[in-house]
């Protein structure tokens, strides 16, 4: 992991934020349910709901950064396009 | 959601639990790394990384649940059946 | 590869091949639009359908094994619950 | 669709041909498989074959896309940003 750092907006990160809370929220609940013996079929339900809050988070994060690391980078532009084709392979 | 109960073995709960505390863990990290301004790149390495916990966590519960409620069903095994498909064609 | 054979419906088996000549019709839609210099853009939307067709194929395959191979079988239910959780777990 | 232009290089373009044409044989294999009444397992996992072959040419197209539809496009860059924006948001 790099030491680099990404200033995002107050309205951006608080969005960031109560999104990856709900996610954790949406955890807590599954374990919760396993201590509770939940039926299978339900507790699927709930992962599938969390990956699918982490993805929709997953998502907004790269939007946020090809709209601003990749569009405004000047002096490494190719470095960020690069970097970009690695994200978008792992994905 | 059902009032439906699945008994799993002290083995499997502690197993299944641990893999979700690790995903609640992942979670937090990602809310610390926002609250820290670090760099998409890195974060969306961490949200892929929670990503895939809760994928494998979810194909456990789903192979337990066919080699146990789905297998060991009996009068109700068409209803299973026609259960796990409805999962699968979801997941 | 087996030898294995699974008797299918004369419905089944047209509606599979109607299917899957559509996805053979697709691909063949998108080798003339390489050899046109078609926009990448586009081209992406249409390999993006092309997976699409075969996903849903693939659905339909596994909901008639599940309905037929897996539930009727008698004397290999475990060997084939086994499999199935195989074929889940690579999909 | 758009009547827009790619101009690939003569070695991108076969490529993507040998690409393309593993996967129609690939298709028309399991329209035979079909024909001949193949067990479901082995027809899903020429299936899920044939869907990686396209996720792969996939990947090869969007980023030959983006090292050079949008890395080079001066004037439109943010028009470029967008719809590759978009495209990643539907992949």
């Amino acid at each position: 992991m790099s030491n680099k750092i990404t200033k995002r907006s107050e309205e951006t990160k608080k969005d960031l934020i109560t999104r990856l809370n709900k996610s954790a929220g949406q955890v807590n609940g599954i374990i919760k349910m396993i201590n509770e013996d939940r039926y299978c079929a339900d507790v699927l339900i709930q992962i599938s709901a969390a990956i699918s809050s982490l993805k929709s988070t997953y998502g907004v994060i790269l939007e946020n950064h090809i709209n601003n690391c990749v569009k405004n980078s000047d002096e490494n532009f190719e470095e960020k396009i690069a970097e970009l084709i690695k994200i978008i392979k792992r994905s």
